[in-house]
């Protein structure tokens, strides 16, 4: 079979396993021109139960189901359906890669069984469902991961990692894996088995990557809940781009063991998971039931860290004494990489970002740390090192082409993987910028009014609010916590506004890529968009930059009109 | 100048370091025939204060200057006395690398200063002595590390690492750096400069390596602790031959920053540092003062994990509960590694070690997990990924030749860098057999009567008591720690006896390198080297085999003839 036949195969055999009932004719799908923003649409098909589980937030429905008040089954059910029309919806079948239904149904049944027999959950997550980056193997499912050549395989049992067993064990029902790119590595969400992923609140645009997919589904509503991977921004992107939000844990905190990879070995800077909602709770009810089944007994790469819930506490209490200024968190934003100007909804977000944090009475000082072009170079240097051998292999083996934003380096001559000693050399200078930053770091009491070190770093996760199919390149503001493996949370803030966002004319450009990103701002073009931010913190302090996105968050609520 | 002149006018310097009266004749050597073992011959020359002091541990000279019975001065001058006589007396002159008497002296003028006028003490370490591998960058002092080229550079304090900050500020007092192999990666110790390490406790033997200088000194009692490093087996091997313990840590648990090195920018399986001491007690010291710093606030390497009390305390409730054997440590015991036959001394220790253990009631299970074969040939050729450019640079810099046993290996006439695509292989290789361990080490409780986990294993740390110089060579034994990334206290048994200790004739031999190693043995020759052995936990377990090492020593303790 040629590669064309086995990838429609595959995308028709996804729309097969959506029932008939949920199935819809293309005449039902509006007009991008006619309705941009069909995050909502999905309700016109969703009776008034699926439409009050799919809106809930996942500690809601984990309640609701503990005290008997749904089912297992029609929590699943609800969100089987809203997936299938998210799937079917957003321009074209595009979000979901693998779909479990039935195997879903049979698991929240067997759940339901348990619960009126034993009169107790079989464990934290009891009758959730999660969705999951196409990554993440589970038994019976594939992994293909936008190429074709990997399509075909069913993982084993074998196959699945420390995170997938372990949500199985505290009771998650998997009923969905959820698009990538081809190569995993882009900020944006194409393949040429399903398609491009689109933006459901501005269908012109992308859904961002690589867990675009994911980032897609959840701005449907089509999962409470769901775990993306992380080697460059992949989880914050498109929590960004889809009014998400999304943690990006240091290496070694949670497991990501049984992940598939376009560069096996590497072993540095390597992808880590994190979770992605539309609820920043959730966020911290998925790591800490992760952690709580002490993860690093299975998995050689985590660090047995237990879930510090002091930590979020101390971070919650810094942020609710109002007469206290000098306990209070202290901030720092970084408008601008001096690279790269972000486009003007970005601008405002952070604007709003800084005020809503001084009204509250934090202190924000600015941030000028070593210059994050270096670590960007750096980090895409060490992961291009082997030139994508891998990639190509995959690409290759089934004869089709190599998506168009991967053309140019596809075609280059330069395939032959660098010498181990330039690649070391690489690692000292990511230790020693590493070195630089946390110098910086620890220099910063001596800037801020209350002498205490900065908490956590405000900046933005892209130059844009999402961005043109195709056009992605520019990962800087997310890749400089990946090459610093710090912590960092991704939250929504606003969206673009063509009435309020309107690019200045006539700046000097910083550089040539920031030439080619100005040049792509059109402000009704982008209108609509979401627009997220992520906040940063230190090595190992998941707990705190939740708990700074809290502080954030809350912020904002009260800056917003009533 | 040539380096001949350069090693020779740094080995003179050294000497003229060592104060007039401290200074030994050659015609006050004794020769080896005469006097094998010189642990205690430094006491001929020492006065009963300094005998006292040399002889005391960490805990009790702390405790003695706090209390003001001992002076930090006195303290400091019996130990800069013994080091010196170590220095002098093993042979030739070899263990110490640099020496900073003065500068020692002065420090603890000031600590016993700012005790006489606060009342108080400095910090938990207030006038201890340290001693330190050369690799430990200190202000005004050489990091030469047995290069001739490295000669010259008298490091400054931005060269410091957190270890030897935090270490200062505690109020440690350093005097000695201590003698490395030439590329620091050999498991004995000699190089042009310095010249052979010698084991003081059988002259004919090598010290071990790659912190040999460090052991030979702890063993003459020259320095009540001091910090080594491991990259396959550098801590455990000369403790193991000079009657010590020692700690390797899991890496990122302790700061090993501020360290020269011959593999700059190695990302996987790089050195750990540990502390290494004539008493168990030392290592917990150490190891808790170090953590209590919050080293990961400086060093990003160091993974935010305090001392945990509760870890050690738990293992040690479970070693003391004579009638409940279900709650005992449970002890895995790896006696030959399929490859290479330890020799006679060292089955004998193993031998011991185990019916200590089953005379205290503790379970022992044998131990046959994933080859440890393919561990060390991993973990050697990660290491040699760079065809150790860094080391010929360094070697070839000044003209030296390089030691007798690099001389096959500098030959070679491959000396190109493996392509970054097998060094990432390899790492994905290591990663695979670290899973496969660890799932052995998972699968442990369903071998076990008590069916609970191997809490520790315990093998040998070489296949022989010491080493011939020039002989090393085989690190399967250790290096299997730092392939896993797991914990290890290295801990004394015995002494090779001839009386006890013969070869059993007519083996077939497990493998070329057993037979080359047999062949090594001779009884006599061996007499009177120590043994040692480790116990190795699972990854940042470095309380945990603290206390399994405590559970083993008491019940050797228990097992001695009183």
């Amino acid at each position: 079979m040629e590669w064309e036949e086995i990838a429609a195969a595959k995308k028709t055999s996804l729309l097969d396993l959506i029932p008939p009932p949920w199935r819809l004719s293309p005449a039902e799908l509006p007009s991008v021109a006619s309705l941009r923003n069909v995050t909502e649409y999905a309700c016109n098909f969703l009776n008034w139960l699926e439409i009050e589980i799919t809106n809930s937030s996942s500690t809601n429905i984990l309640d609701k189901i503990r005290s008997r008040e749904w089912t297992s089954v029609e929590v699943t059910r609800a969100f089987c359906h809203r997936a299938s029309l998210a799937h079917q919806l957003v321009k074209w079948t595009n979000c979901l890669s693998e779909i479990c239904f039935l195997a879903a149904q049979r698991r929240a049944q067997f759940l339901d069984e348990y619960l009126a027999t034993n009169g107790r959950t079989i464990g934290p997550l009891h009758g959730l469902p999660v969705s999951l980056k196409d990554r993440f193997n589970i038994e019976g499912l594939e992994s293909a991961c936008g190429y074709a050549s990997w399509l075909g395989e069913k993982k084993d049992s074998a196959s699945e990692g420390t995170l997938v067993k372990a949500l199985r064990q505290m009771g998650a029902v998997f009923f969905v894996k959820t698009n990538v790119p081809m190569s995993m590595l882009m900020g944006e969400t194409s393949n040429n088995i399903i398609g491009v992923t689109i933006n459901p609140y501005n269908r012109e645009l992308s859904a961002g990557g690589a867990s675009g997919g994911e980032g897609a589904l959840l701005a449907m509503k089509g999962s409470p809940v769901g775990w993306g991977s992380d080697i460059a921004g992949s989880v914050r992107i498109p929590c960004s781009f889809n009014n998400l939000y999304g943690l990006r844990p240091s290496f070694g905190r949670l497991p990501a063991s049984g992940l598939v990879t376009s560069l096996p070995g590497l072993p540095v800077a390597d992808s880590v998971v994190g979770p992605m909602s539309q609820d920043l709770h959730s966020l911290s009810v998925m790591t800490e039931a992760m952690l709580d089944v002490s993860p690093w007994q299975e998995d050689i790469d985590v660090i047995e860290m237990p879930w510090r819930e002091e930590v979020l506490q101390a971070t919650r209490n810094r942020s609710c004494i109002p007469g206290e200024r000098n306990g209070r968190l202290v901030f720092a934003i970084l408008a601008c990489d001096y690279t790269v100007n972000p486009h003007p909804p970005v601008q405002r977000a952070v604007k709003m970002v800084r005020q809503a944090l001084l009204d509250q009475g934090y202190e924000v000082v600015d941030w000028d740390p070593p210059h994050h072009s270096i670590a960007a170079d750096l980090l895409f240097r060490i992961l291009g090192s082997t030139a994508g051998q891998e990639i190509r292999r995959a690409v290759d083996a089934s004869g089709e082409p190599p998506m168009q934003q991967m053309q140019s380096w596809y075609d280059d001559l330069e395939t032959e993987p660098s010498s181990t000693a330039d690649f070391w050399d690489l690692c000292r200078r990511r230790k020693l910028y590493r070195e630089a930053y946390n110098s910086y770091w620890q220099s910063s009491r001596e800037r801020t009014n209350s002498k205490r070190y900065v908490d956590g770093v405000i900046m933005p996760v892209a130059p844009s609010a999402a961005v043109e199919p195709g056009l992605s390149g520019y990962y800087a503001y997310s890749g400089i916590v990946n090459l610093l493996d710090y912590t960092a949370v991704s939250f929504p803030v606003t969206f673009a506004d063509k009435d309020q966002d309107r690019q200045r004319n006539g700046l000097e450009p910083l550089s040539e890529a920031d030439e080619v990103i100005a040049r792509m701002y059109r402000k009704d073009f982008f209108h609509g968009a979401p627009v997220g931010l992520q906040v940063m913190g230190r090595r190992f302090q998941e707990e705190k930059v939740l708990g700074l996105a809290e502080a954030i968050e809350n912020a904002l609520q009260e800056a917003r009109p009533a």
